[in-house]
């Protein structure tokens, strides 16, 4: 281990009678905190904190502010732009072990909860009441509400619930400095003052640390029924997709897979996909009970009109949840095949969606990388993966990545739909966000964060000087 | 007229050549910029201007930043709040002449507009595209668009579409120091960097000039069906509410009127609300042909079990309008009865609704000071008026109002669901949000505001030093 500094050593003396044993600096722990799902190098942190209070984490914040120890806030670690990865020197604060649903008050719409809970932890808990918390990221199953606030996660619901912002009414946050703000509302509407719960929704860490969230929940359509549709390819798909909008139907759930992510899922899914499929959809409805499966066969319809070639509902619960595994299966089972992929998360207008997959299969395939794209196609919103085995292959790759991400701001879209910049896109951010516009965003910053104590290097290029 | 600081005429001076007639003092242009629906006084600015672009904006703001001139900026002037309302010495900038929808692009769920364009007509021009525009405040017909992403304007079809936050997805911001800022994006999804573009929905115009706003449309629904029920009391109509909620229908509008309301309506209204009613739902469904009124049906089988009286569906598009009509009357037709009323919209989880109706009416009608209760139930979102014709009554009921506010903050709630604070509530916003925070909100303002010169006073309580 390398020597620590004396400020940490400082730190960790004053926080001994604090935290105890819920802080440590043994490579075991610090292995714990290091990485996520981004697929970048882990790091390795100078201590790490798991805080059970928010005076806990105000001790702790008010300490290292003092002594002027760069701190990280952490969830489960699912996040896919290394935004809770630690520098040297740094203090991961990981917050699973504030797990506790707070208040839980289905008449009023909204829960409040400790950052750690897990995100299926709370719909479910909704469930007993009949109620539902709408975003539900691919990590649904680990990912902690903290970090989906922080990061403004999406999911397969977002195409009719929206993404983590629309839910978010309030937040307490302790600023680096050990303050206690206590932001935004309990009620469904309110207007005063700037909205800050909005602009601390989606900040990666970089404005405080989220101890609590106020989060909206809805009452649970009755009814929820599954369907997946095949495709001669996925721009046959699209113009289906778009044909459904159009009709004025909303379906809770409308997710493509291209041939690519057929061909991985395929060995291991429970869910028998033809093998000419050039893409599928999986869509899924949700609403009074009767009205759900008149909404389905009404969307089969069209997209059947639209060119869809097969198509098959689901009759069971269990066959349900077999189609939403087999979508949730791509990922891990590209990352399988393909261990050093390069998998990108980006939004287009939908109109340009034909033209984002004839252009990034020129930039791809014209270099010999394979590609596949998957995801939220109601939202304009792909993950567009280089299927990289090697770390050679990856390096050849990096430059069309980057191409690809460029191509996709030209088209009028954004680099990242749901997944954040952290340390991923920092040094990408600029195709997309012009330097003036970053430096204002770091004067915002250091309003609340003003020695740049929480998650530096994250979102923001490091300056020069640093 | 007053005698003119030797900054304004410095400025007159230096925009004539831009601006031309559209830069005015004559009193008369001044009385069209002075003042707004909040019933406050009118204030008298030194000048007005009607730009027509965004580079006399920045032009303007160049020049007023260099002389220390406080800029407010202003849409149609239905603003409930005085977030509009000059002070002396400042320059009102008036966007009715920046009135052209730029682009419209239902394929991508988007248009991009000046913010002069009045709501109405963006939800008419997307209409014909078969799209829509949700939000749709009181003021529909003649508000401004920028000044509905100024104030994160409400309406009735918020309890299904939500308030115009969520169909903000970038906005073009003249700082009052004249740079350009660019924010958002126009991809449905897309997180990158601080959201800065929340931050300036509902900010009252403290932030900059929103030069140009891009805002998501979506499909319209073929088929609305709307129906009146009535109840005993608004208590009643409150619990059906929740049932119909509770059963997972969505309606798109969910209004109350209480029998203060109904009987100021009844003599101009065309729908024949039966004397007895103590409190009237309005109720609208959308969705698919043939969905919308299954809908709605199983919504007033839902509340004839939950209590009502009466109810009435409209069989057509004017039967229809009659009744939404019939709702926008409240407002005016009580203003006509009570000159000098007080209006509130006050915000509360909606379990307190009980609470808050029982105790209000208890401070209200215990001081003798008649009062009236409607908006949009579905929200907990409820317009307060204390009704008085004299001026002598409203000093009487302001510190009833006081306590009102002070009892929504104590249920939980907000003192403005979507009025905004402006120089109505500016004084008693502490009620809802610590000193300290607003302080540093007042920071975050100050990064793109440095010299305070845009719309001073306005939201934040003046310092001391002011």
């Amino acid at each position: 281990m390398a020597t620590r500094s004396v400020a940490i050593d400082t730190l960790l003396t004053r926080l001994a009678p604090v935290l105890g044993e819920r802080l440590r600096t043994d490579a075991e722990a610090l292995a714990k905190v290091g990485g996520d799902e981004s697929g970048l190098p882990a790091g390795t942190a100078a201590a790490a904190a798991w805080p059970v209070s928010r005076d806990e984490v105000v001790a702790l914040a008010r300490e290292a502010f003092l002594l002027g120890v760069p701190l990280v806030p952490r969830g489960a670690g699912t996040g896919k732009a290394g935004a809770c990865i630690p520098g040297a020197g740094e203090v991961v604060v990981d917050f699973s072990r504030m797990n506790r649903i707070r208040e839980l008050r289905p008449d009023d719409l909204f829960a409040v909860v400790e950052p750690g809970v897990v995100n299926q932890t709370l719909d479910q808990a909704a469930s007993e009441h009949g109620f539902m918390y709408p975003p539900d990221p691919g990590s649904f199953e680990s990912c902690t509400l903290g970090g989906n606030v922080a990061t403004n996660a999406g999911g397969m619901r977002a195409v009719k619930y929206g993404v983590t912002r629309r839910y978010v009414w309030g937040v307490e946050l302790v600023l680096a400095s050990g303050e206690i703000l206590r932001l935004g509302r309990r009620s469904i509407k309110g207007v005063g003052g700037l909205d800050l719960t909005s602009l601390v929704v989606g900040s990666e860490g970089t404005l405080g640390f989220i101890t609590e969230a106020t989060l909206h929940i809805i009452p649970a359509p009755p009814a929820v029924e599954t369907a997946w549709l095949t495709f001669a390819d996925v721009l046959a798909a699209s113009r289906a997709a778009d044909r459904i909008f159009a009709r004025g139907h909303v379906p809770r759930m409308m997710e493509v897979m291209d041939a690519p992510a057929l061909a991985a899922i395929r060995p291991l899914a429970e869910v028998a996909f033809p093998e000419r499929a050039g893409a599928c959809l999986l869509i899924e409805t949700d609403g009074p009970e009767g009205r759900a499966l008149d909404d389905l066969l009404a969307i089969a319809e069209l997209a059947t009109d639209a060119g869809a070639l097969e198509s098959a509902i689901a009759r069971k619960e269990k066959d349900r949840e077999a189609m939403r595994r087999a979508r949730r299966l791509v990922s891990s089972s590209l990352k399988e095949r393909f261990a050093r992929k390069i998998a990108d998360d980006v939004a287009v207008p939908r109109s340009r969606m034909g033209e984002l997959f004839a252009r990034a299969a020129e930039l791809a395939l014209g270099r010999g990388i394979p590609w596949c794209a998957y995801g939220h196609l109601g939202d304009g919103n792909l993950h567009l993966n280089l299927l990289c085995t090697t770390e050679e292959e990856r390096r050849r790759a990096e430059p069309v990545r980057r191409e690809l991400l460029a191509l996709t701001v030209a088209l009028g879209g954004s680099i990242s739909g749901e997944h954040g910049i952290g340390l991923a896109k920092r040094d990408v951010l600029t195709l997309e966000l012009p330097r003036p516009l970053l430096a204002l965003q770091e004067q915002v910053k250091a309003v609340l964060d003003p020695k740049g104590l929480m998650n530096p290097g994250k979102v923001f290029p490091p300056t020069k000087a640093a």
